[in-house]
């Protein structure tokens, strides 16, 4: 491993991929940036944005990288992380995906596991592509590190100086506990987002007066709903039981909403509104570590 | 009723109150604003934060006012209007609560009626309080103006001068209409803020993790869940029917994405997300107004 800057190949020069190459030049950790994508628009999109310094195939790009980040929806991801890292040598082999349980079994599938490090960047919007990713993406936000005894020292190392080049606040967790809790502060929100969504399009006729009264507390509700279905049906494919699980329980909180109405029970509505103001312990302490 | 600038006096100096103040004083469309408020600290941070000129009782307030303006939970405008009305001789009255029923069937049953004007300026935070007021507030944004055949023509004439001095976007609309399509793009946002802030902190006991893990997709739709419940519960009381039938709808919608899990249709799951992608044409045309 040369010593900085190196060579980053990026897989999938979308949002995450994207910015993570804006980022990684901008702070110089990169001397040179390769993306792969199999999108032709994107390829173009991504050398005309300056988000890459070249366009190559993924062997290639693997070849001459120092780090490889793959940064594919996850269910591609699952399906690239073997043949990629039967690619390298020693280089370091990084994914960003938003689940972690199901690639960290495939890479275990590979002798060369060690040279993998299963992260997870907390760090998203609703957009996508090429054109999606911004700037200063990264800057002081949390990136999970799943699974770290089964990297090699090395891998591990390079990949927490990168993540610390960005202004990341590392966090170490099981692959499995991961999974879990992404469901509760990220998974659920989306699927509440498009359900609301769905809800407000299904019933709501008279789309004129909706889209004059839409206010700020809309938007922000259903900003989710506009994700991307490639990147997030996977995601719900690979984290199904807690994200079932969750959800179950999200329909019963809303069921003690709808009883309280039902039965003009507002004292208990009142404790019921009261209790979902606690979030903001949970908020707040977010931020501060941010600070 | 005098030429510009006028005298307002603000029935709660929370939030949208405040806002107002600050607004209407910025734009010199007020001469002078009078506070009336029934929080002793509100008060005293109303006239520190410079929001109002001074601090008077209701009745004082009400009698050298041009402009009363009623800013308060919905409940209590309801309790206060009959009486305000009684008050007035030629000022004009104006609600800007997240109901219409409710006030304009109040309202009807002084023989004042005329001289109230039912609004809802389609603006808010998850904030309240004097200290939660904003400059800048209303700009751009749309204020629906419910029944306004039932306010005389002098009193409608001078509400819209003064929303449109804000540079806000007037709608019409009837006041049951209305509040069927504030419990889609407003209520029922809230609800489910409410209803996910109260899953994470029902089933998640390893708070921490949350904590760091909290992204900005979470904090987004939980938001709303900081809002204050005196200001929500009378909201849901009033708008119960409309808020119950939306609810009953997003939870069937919510059970779509249950289903598709439990069954592995992932097929459907698709259709789900994709058809909740579709919420962009509703979100972009209301950005597109206030360019």
């Amino acid at each position: 491993m040369k010593d900085n800057p190196v060579v980053v190949a990026i897989i999938g020069v979308g949002l995450i991929g994207g910015s993570l190459a804006l980022a990684l030049r901008q702070n110089r950790f990169s001397r040179k940036t390769i993306g792969v994508d199999s999108n032709l628009l994107h390829q173009q999109q991504a050398m005309n944005l300056g988000l890459v310094d070249e366009i190559n195939e993924l062997d290639a790009a693997v070849k001459s990288a120092d780090i490889i980040i793959l940064a594919v929806p996850v269910n591609t991801a699952d399906a690239l992380i073997k043949k990629v890292l039967e690619l390298v040598d020693q280089q370091v082999v990084i994914d960003v995906g938003s689940t972690k349980t199901s690639i960290c079994k495939n890479a275990n599938l590979s002798n060369k596991r060690g040279r993998f490090v299963a992260t997870h960047p907390m760090w998203g919007t609703e957009f996508s592509g090429p054109t999606a990713a911004v700037e200063g993406a990264f800057k002081e936000k949390a990136v999970l590190i799943c699974n770290k005894e089964e990297s090699d020292a090395d891998a591990l190392m390079i990949t927490e100086k990168m993540y610390k080049s960005l202004g990341m606040h590392l966090l170490y967790m099981d692959a499995g506990a991961h999974d879990l809790h992404a469901a509760y502060v990220s998974h659920i929100s989306h699927i509440s987002s498009f359900a609301l969504a769905n809800t407000v399009l299904e019933k709501e006729k008279e789309e004129n007066a909706i889209f004059e009264m839409a206010s700020a507390g809309f938007e922000s509700t259903v900003r989710l709903a506009k994700s991307n279905a490639s990147m997030w049906l996977p995601i719900f494919q690979q984290n199904r039981e807690n994200v079932l699980d969750v959800l179950n329980e999200h329909i019963s909180q809303l069921r003690k909403f709808k009883s309280c109405l039902e039965k003009e029970n507002y004292e208990y509505l009142l404790e019921l509104i009261t209790h979902a103001n606690d979030i903001k312990k949970v908020l707040e302490p977010s931020k501060a570590l941010i600070e």
